[in-house]
């Protein structure tokens, strides 16, 4: 995706693998596949391979936005109708899988019985909570977080990604979104496919460290942040068998599950 | 699939990702993937990890097997009919997918039109040999060939792998599938998941050059031969987006293709 020249995608592929041995095997795959993908840009001089299908994405997903939107008002419980649609978002992901007919994953998604339901305990922190902390997961998917941000009725600060990695939402797409019109969007300062703290910068540690709720969205913010004993809740889709296998689900549930 | 040891996968998959560097990028899929393989087999001690796998696809198979017999009695042409049977059995193939639903993807690929339809050539080259090589491609699929190989009323050479590699069909499975009722089995010498022809046995050669007709299944065969000028009929799916680009069909066609 990022150079149609075969022998640079070959001098990526040897690159990446040569990388691997050298790999802490307790690292997170968002932490290595963000080394590689890194390593691609370089080589390639692609600062933004996905660019395209980010905002392509985006657009898609704008043009479904209405009929979501009247799905959150006439639902008898908007907030959880808009926690579905959210996690209904996380199915438009590049980096798990190319080709996804998006309205009818979403479609699923909302009848879709939960694997773990923290329901409960969702709203009585979001009923505290003055702010909340959302951690943006891929371009795209960052259209379906706006309908969550506008049913949570607080202040929400919504984390992107400090530099493009894969599909990950950075400012630019997140502002395509429409984040900007309901949330303060600030950096995490990683380029990780994911929350990975000891990559992030001194600012959004300090918001992270202070928010009352934390809303993470995705496999990749999961893998970061799933040792962490924070008021966070992670709103994905177990895409794929090791995750599933860690959260203690099937594969292919969705998920609404406390920290705490 | 080879070992359930944490730290002997991680082994593996350095193992495996060190090798690619020294990989001749002109190589197949099929001769790297299975030098990856047999490294794998070493580092494992496990000789054969698909072997259940196998065996549990053949029982599928052989159990819907009346009913594909009956579909080809039946059939106003019962060759071509034999053959999009031969075709359906290529999407047995853990090498490419782990969950596959065989009968929904067989009654699929009956209907559906075929890329590329070298039939008429096909038909007039059976009628000319005296007897064929069939170059068999995976074990669960091999039970299909039977009926391919029933419907061709010639005497047939069925080569099979020397070892086993992926799902690839060895003697153990051929026979298993009742290969050795309908047709001799014959080593390729090979335990590359596909015909490279430089690493088979001469005996193989032999049958190989002198043959009038040759059937070639899936597309591990396909990499190692898709060069040589041979009355070879290849029958497969293109299951993935650089074999497609290869043969010129897009990705998903079912082919019936001749080498000259």
């Amino acid at each position: 995706m990022a150079v149609k020249d075969e022998s640079l995608t070959t001098q990526a592929v040897i690159k990446a693998a040569s990388m691997i041995p050298s790999f802490n095997p307790k690292n997170t795959p968002a932490e290595g596949g963000s080394e590689i993908y890194h390593e691609i840009i370089k080589l390639t001089k692609n600062p933004d391979p996905y660019r395209k299908i980010k905002e392509q994405h985006i657009q898609e997903a704008l043009s479904i936005l209405p009929e979501l939107e009247s799905m959150v008002q006439n639902s008898e419980d908007p907030l959880l109708m808009a926690i579905r649609i959210a996690i209904a978002g996380n199915v438009i992901d590049l980096g798990i899988t190319e080709k996804v007919n998006v309205v009818e994953n979403v479609k699923k998604i909302l009848t879709q019985p939960f694997g773990i339901f923290h329901y409960d305990a969702f709203r009585s922190t979001l009923e505290k909570a003055d702010h909340i902390l959302y951690l943006g997961d891929n371009a795209g998917e960052s259209v379906f977080d706006t309908i969550l941000i506008k049913a949570l009725k607080k202040k929400v600060i919504y984390a992107v990604r400090e530099k493009p990695v894969i599909n990950d939402v950075t400012r630019h797409e997140a502002v395509l979104s429409g984040i900007d019109q309901v949330a303060e969007i600030i950096s995490s300062g990683t380029s990780a496919a994911g929350t990975i703290l000891k990559f992030c910068n001194p600012s959004f540690l300090n918001i992270f460290k202070k928010a009352p709720m934390i809303i993470s969205k995705g496999q990749g913010n999961y893998e970061g942040l799933s040792d962490e004993r924070k008021p966070i809740f992670f709103l994905l889709k177990a895409k794929c068998g090791p995750i599933a296998q860690d959260i203690g689900v099937k594969q292919g549930d969705i998920i609404l599950k406390s920290a705490l």
